[in-house]
């Protein structure tokens, strides 16, 4: 139909209460709780919605991106309100506008920044148990912070994909890596390219291993040479990591976490 | 008997699951859950913890301090990792020590500060809806900050007095407020001897009223000089309030949350 649009949409949620963001028979996903609120404003039963990242159950986002067409009137940018009103309260349209009818959520993305959370406090705070991990023994900074920065780079990421991944190439480039200490807690920035599944949390349980004592610096180094997955840490827990934004174009947005 | 001792915990929790801090027949209190962990860790089947503030359903709390008496042989300092594999995950004891006979968790205190939340971004940010109020008009912060700065001071609080308050008197004395604004949040700290039922939560919502214009500035001197409820906001959501912490003397951390 020649009236119809492309909308983006940049969504947050809480994943605590979902399967994970992509749509699975006989599980809450976002993507689902997107797509019924979508149908109930528009009147059409299954309206399809393209989500930039799929994130796993359990971890949250800030800055999902997702796309649709539609060959409904509602103005562009008064999606998030109207959504709003028919989305449960931990899922959230936090902004909308018309695109050009090549974007692609997915598929058009040129880069994402994710952030994981620790909670180092000797007790697991209570009001941070559904977005950070725990982790009761002291961390060191210094010696996260070195091997963090190794990860920086085009590299071949292949002992980061954990089991099962499809990836059809394991080549990535992080541009950035940030590590913050903020009283008790740890906060981890990551700007890259594209991340294969679980890297993140395969990168923070790493980080945790070193700060900890458990693992010596130069771990990353020595399975991006080698590949071997047994070199680096477990995967740190889905509840501490967040997606942060999605870019489309070489944004100085995404210094914004950086700086 | 001559081998009781006084443990003194403070205590952590997520409100949203629970009716209250105090013990409520039918409903899940704050107090119910830590004196089961308790009943379980000592083996008797009700132990009485007395708390410092009965905060409201919703609630939140870092800096809860309760006390009880026990014959008990667990080392005071061990209390927190003992109870805490026996409490749920929103609540958790985030330190404990021996404490004299006579000091009581509540009559003992002599201030406290809560911390009131606002998230005044457009939409509600899933990851902060239970812990913040949401305000999606822009707020004044100059003229919220001025308006705060009336409290200050011994005076009597009538007008904040919540219906059915059964205060024996409303006089109670400020010593300091800060409001300050963090990205899309705002962030009040309210640091008092005591606290009339609700009134940290009807000064957030005066504020509030202030800061998008509802209200004119010189409210509350208005309703300390008439006692008058009407001449204040509405009382802000319970979810936005912290207790962050019980002091009992003239305690120089108490100036930590207004550096």
């Amino acid at each position: 139909m020649a009236d119809t649009r492309r909308i983006r949409l940049t969504v947050a949620y809480d994943g605590t209460a979902y399967a994970g963001y992509q749509r699975q028979a006989g599980h809450r996903s976002v993507q689902q709780a997107l797509e019924d609120a979508l149908g109930k404003l528009s009147g059409v039963p299954r309206v399809v919605i393209h989500g930039a990242s799929r994130t796993d159950a359990g971890v949250h986002a800030l800055g999902q991106v997702v796309h649709f067409d539609t060959s409904g009137r509602i103005p562009a940018e008064k999606y998030g309100f109207a959504l709003n009103t028919l989305l449960p309260g931990d899922v959230r349209v936090m902004a909308s506008c018309e695109v050009s009818p090549d974007f692609h959520a997915r598929f058009s993305a040129t880069g994402k920044t994710y952030r994981y959370l620790v909670d180092n406090g000797r007790h697991f705070c209570p009001l941070r148990r559904l977005t950070h991990a725990h982790v009761p023994i002291p961390l060191d900074l210094a010696a996260m912070r070195g091997e963090a920065q190794t990860v920086v780079g085009r590299h071949d990421f292949r002992a980061f994909a954990a089991a099962g991944s499809v990836a059809k190439t394991t080549v990535r480039t992080i541009h950035r890596v940030r590590l913050e200490q903020e009283g008790a807690c740890f906060c981890l920035y990551v700007h890259g390219n594209a991340f294969l599944y679980n890297m993140v949390r395969i990168l923070a349980g790493t980080l945790i291993d070193v700060g900890r004592g458990n693992a010596a610096p130069g771990a990353i180094a020595r399975a991006l040479e080698t590949g071997d997955r047994l070199a680096l840490g477990v995967t740190a827990p889905a509840q501490g990591l967040t997606l942060m934004a999605v870019y489309y174009d070489d944004d100085e947005r995404a210094q914004m976490y950086f700086d």
